[in-house]
């Protein structure tokens, strides 16, 4: 299950300039759901061959009063391991908790997902206007 | 003979967020059509010399209310796999048939195609206004 | 001697929606004109060191009503080989000639060749407004 | 079905002294079969998803007396468009057939295979020592 | 916990003849054991910031009567997504399981990890000679 | 401690023309700072396991009356070689101080940092309007 | 001395169309000055251990009723091999030469320079508006 | 017509040690035979689509008391611009010609050539033992 | 000044089978010495503009009974930061202190440094035989 | 003229063991003999359009007694820059220099030539036996 609540932040030490914060996390791995259900695959996957999926996750924001942690985004990517999930509910979802989390004045959230069946897919959602 | 009956659609999950997916599919192949005429070329092809055609798909959309499904998307592109038809319909026509299916505010598809005779090429077709 | 008569073209199959077609024509050759004169000059070159020309001819046209056929197309190119041409003048022939052919909405012709005394030239002409 | 039958060759223009021949088929296509059975999967293929298999077979060889005759070759490879069969058998198959119809002094098969559920394959197999 | 039993094998079709196969298996990933312990270590991974690790594991053999099935194999290595596990270890149990399913006349394991701390780690075990 | 004394300039040879320079500093280092505290992190670095930060500086402006002067510029970056600083800071620091020598028309700095715990990061801050 | 007078143009074969021309030139020289003095440094170059400055002179252009002549290009470029000449400076001076010799509608020098000392310029100058 | 008379030699300048010079010649070009002739084939390739051939001379050798003139190998190269040729054929023809002017120690003569029907060659002829 | 007395190691945990372990430690830094005196050279390099040197340290060995901890490897040569020390010694002395503290079979270490005035070194040494 | 007496070595500090030190030298520049006079071509080919020669020489050697001092190394190599001089003879000719200096064990060097007339030129001569 994605965990928000390990999410931290630090007071953004430049906050009267508009200034842009770019993260490749490259090592994003969860799993893919079975039946659509989203819970807990892993056993599942195991027995029937569902596959885990690979990606990368790219995060670009213009912070207002709040910068994203980098140990604390880890381990809130980490989170998604061991869950079922669709790649565009993953990637609406970390933009939805990474922006309640800092309040950015503007985010975008890219899902750069390895080849499934001879088909890359890659999911991009965007918070607030630039 | 393309088989746009094959494709399938969930339900957008962040119907409320226009956000963009992206789909390369690498692996796409059909036949070149012989005479102009858009039939089943195999046996044609095997004993006059007609080249089979490779190239990558790619699709580019922003969903209103409904997704494509990958796996049946996979099983639509190989559905041309043993037709004749020429690049021009072919990206025009997978264009008309994922339009039809999922109804996206807007979308691009690509025909991205291996060289033929030194000659690379790309068609680039598009719907709805971005 | 360029051979305009021998480009063919076909229908747009789909003329009732703007798209865009490219190609790359990774393969042309022609030879450095001698003293500036326009002329066959095969003999000359072999004599004198005069050096043959090697590019890639890039077109991208949105096709109103003819598509150009890619053999005729490869044969036209293929009539540059043994002539003597200036690069910015084989760029825009070409261009006079597909668009004289083929009528499009709009075409751009990209003529990308190889390093020449360590300079390596690119000329890029259009017809049509976008 | 795989057809030796049509390969051809010509008689090596050079056979008194032993030269190398490398060929890269970069569109080599067959079907993954399905239960273990050696047939024709096309249609099976559409209505299960089992899954194309793309490729580059690589051909290595020292002519004796004959050299495979190249478009013959390319006919041969678009042979297996439509057969399921494994890799291990595909590779070592077209080193039988190749050997049988050119009588090498050594020949070398490789296929070197797409991505499939994230694992890439390269089988490799000889003919005679060099 | 690696599970060696899921791994299966079949027939060698070509046995009679020694031939190369090659795998590379893009999407490993184990944990980083935590106190040297090898044992489930998901949970205080998420409590303490211990990270996983990802790499390719290059697998090449020489097949003798048995071949190892892609799909099982696959699962095979999924079984090492929860463990934690050192990197020699890692590379050097996935030898010992697959010699011991396959009985191969030689066989080749790298483990090829990601970047950790600045450092890249490449280990290559081998079993039998060539 | 960074030390924007030692930075120089030289009078704008071509005032009287907006141009633009851009240098890319491909060796930045500077060290990751424990506890949050900006201060000489060396010695604890080294008993702690604290990573040093490795990363490329780009810097982009269009001078008014003056030029950075390069070997001067590199004397300021080394100087954040034993300092411990947040890459936010890192990146705004720069450009002030950048800004505040050169007095540009526009300057833009980015930080493009090397890979920490599978995530990489690039900020980006601008002086001026262009 | 750079040597603006060698500078040669003929008449452009397409006036009444606005197309660009782009030449890469590779293999520019010239030595890093010193002192800040512009002369002929070469011998104290040697003396010293004054670094030669490399790079590649990338130069856009929109004719007008002339174009720039290659061979003469290559002599002028030349002729900045054993000058003294900062980057800044050097950039400019091109621009100002070529655009003199060429009156051209719009026109771009980009110097693309080398490491120094870890550091990588890029100079763009523009003439007109485009 | 191959004109191997065009070849040039100088006397080699340090023939008391053996080394090696290889040469790229990237810009190789002739013409596919039709029917098998060996003859003048441009007329024809441009009545009936016959391909140009375009690929890469890479020639290696130790020279013994003659080193080979460079331009006239381009020249001679050149030669082969409007030949009908095969692949086999131009390598070894190549080589032959090469050896016989030169008289090295050893010398390999590879075509690389450009792909035709999706297939890649590369053929690889030695003289002498090294 | 290096600190080897931070090393530690592990009990090989396959050490009845001879492997290799292969490390590329990408973030190197040690201060080019002044005077040929090997001393703390920070303060004068920031005085005299002293070059520090970056590249990328690769060590492979084949362990006897122990094994090198990354962590603690990690820390030895990040001792080396503030440290002038000439390329050649760096190489040989890292080679020596990894090989007393695991007294490995073979080891080889090599120094991949950073282009310095247009000059690029790899240093290569080797303990014991392979 | 090439100035071996600017040649410095420093003595080996680890003379006891046999290691390799490699050199890519990325900015080697002379200039093309005209008529086979190898002189000051300088103001020659400023007039009649010789060429400037550019490439990479790459120098491995097993130092015995002595190192050769890279400051001094990169000074030797730029007193090429406005001689004229054959390949063959500078390749042969920088060996012949840093041997007679250095005194090795074994030495490679190898003239990394650009492109010249579409001919890419590689020359390696060697000293001592490995």
């Amino acid at each position: 299950m994605p965990r928000p609540e390990i999410l931290e932040t630090f007071a953004n030490p430049y906050s009267d300039r508009d200034y842009e914060i770019h993260m490749d996390c490259n090592e994003f791995t969860s799993l893919c759901p079975l039946g659509g259900i989203e819970s807990d695959a892993e056993e599942l996957a195991q027995l029937t061959g569902g596959a885990p999926d690979f990606g990368i996750i790219r995060i670009t924001y213009v912070p207002a009063e709040l910068c994203l942690e980098l140990k604390s985004l880890k381990l809130y990517l980490w989170s998604f391991r061991n869950d079922g999930i669709f790649y565009e509910r993953a990637v609406n979802r970390i933009l939805d908790d990474l922006a309640a989390a800092s309040k950015p004045k503007w985010m975008k959230v890219v899902g750069d997902f390895n080849l499934r069946g001879g088909i890359k897919s890659v999911i991009t959602a965007t918070y607030g206007a630039r």
